[in-house]
């Protein structure tokens, strides 16, 4: 298949698949989601995404009508049906299908389970992005990976207006992290990266470039930074699943970073050979 | 019909309705909506709602694809194939049906209308509510009508675990509005209501008992309230556009209100002569 949808044990092409309309995710945005890549039928970091994933619903308290492991080998099955070495495989989660009442459904009303799946191409060399600030409006449970999403869908649309690439938000002066990415600088060899309380998703990439810094011996600050660092930063670092480890060469239009170029090459290297080596 | 769900113009009853799985309501709650209440197929106060419905689009650049008065003529012509006399009248409109990407669809892509019409049974004789209060962690955009709902999803829920009918937020002191309705205060004959910033959404019954207070004489404040000044006041007042003008008893297990008894009936009588006068 060119692409595949599947919603609650049917699946087809995207385009031909539907969904009841009172889904809660039709009213309220009643669910959360999770989204990796796969290359060779393998699903990176599965794992980690899955157990964010069963973090996200628990904390609203959404039941995942599976367990991981028979949630991970959905997946892969699912996978294997789409005709692309490397795939975007992503899947979420909706609190059942009921009349519209903010309340929850009864317990007989089980969670629906979604997936997409499409054919991608991974930049495994990855471009210098121009950003824009923005200030961050969202609601306080950042943490989550909920498909509540309006204010990053509004800072995609004005990031690429701008014809920049991604939003970094910030609260007040504190830099939180970018519309659909985690953001992290590198300052006089450290590398410096909000914590995940509540105000920032824990960025699995993230996780991993965080990894990677020990291993390289780069010390690793994880204290909130203020717009003027990351004005000031020797390298500005996007990382996202899809992206691994991108820098950004301007935002709001005044060059930033480019000042360590050694120690994003190192990383950068690091995150794209564990990937090829977990899905070869 | 028992109700209705409509989509782009198909309908049949709610629970026979699908809608594409790519509807960006589905990924990222892209969409705004309003509701109000029809009695003798007339819709209440639609023109009002029909205003905030284009304004809640219009600040998330969401086209809808109908003049007003269009979407008016529709709206009452569904109303007029469900066998209620009393209907909840929902509607909403998704920025149109593409593959997930945060960044708005081309031009080509047209919003997409949905009504949902179900029997109601509208309480004119008005309960006393127990409330409870929790910390207002909701976006920096009440003041759209968005299906981003999460956090009054889960004040909902909680409310009702905690055998009350529904939840004051409040933004560390200051009090902002309910899950799913306005809340107002009478302290010393003065009607106080938070202002209209995007703290709030503006109810339409909060400015229809504004309305009335001002045709009764009542002084009306506008300005900020806090939890203190909730907890002392004479009345508690509720107000959605279901349910009038609701007083609460109690607040987090507290009794509150109940001093001006007299001034809540004026305008809850008000109110209702209105609706049934509008409606008759």
């Amino acid at each position: 298949m060119k692409t595949l949808g599947y919603y609650n044990g049917k699946y087809d092409l995207i385009e031909n698949m539907t969904i009841p309309m009172n889904d809660r995710a039709c009213y309220f945005g009643d669910g959360v989601y999770d989204a990796a890549f796969s290359r060779n039928n393998v699903i990176f970091a599965l794992d980690e995404h899955i157990d964010r994933f069963f973090n996200s619903a628990g904390l609203l308290r959404i039941k995942i009508p599976y367990t991981k492991d028979e949630l991970k080998t959905l997946l892969i099955d699912m996978v294997k049906k789409v005709d692309a070495v490397e795939q975007f495989v992503y899947w979420q989660v909706t609190r059942g299908t009921a009349m519209r009442d903010h309340v929850f459904p009864g317990d007989d009303v089980k969670a629906n389970i979604w997936i997409t799946l499409e054919p991608w191409n991974i930049e495994y060399k990855q471009q210098k992005l121009k950003l824009i600030t923005l200030e961050d409006t969202r609601f306080l449970h950042c943490n989550i990976k909920t498909l509540n999403l309006l204010p990053n869908v509004m800072a995609a649309q004005k990031a690429k207006e701008s014809n920049c690439q991604e939003t970094v938000f910030h609260r007040g002066d504190r830099v939180t992290e970018c519309a659909h990415s985690n953001v992290s600088i590198i300052k006089d060899g450290i590398f410096k990266t909000a914590p995940t309380d509540n105000l920032i998703l824990p960025g699995i990439a993230r996780a991993h470039i965080i990894k990677m810094c020990k291993r390289f011996g780069i010390p690793v600050d994880e204290t909130p930074f203020v717009l003027r660092e990351l004005m000031d930063a020797d390298e500005v670092i996007v990382t996202s699943s899809g992206d691994f480890c991108m820098t950004a060469c301007e935002i709001d239009g005044k060059p930033v970073g480019g000042k360590a170029p050694e120690i994003v090459e190192k990383l950068q290297n690091a995150l794209v050979d564990e990937f090829l080596e977990e899905t070869k």
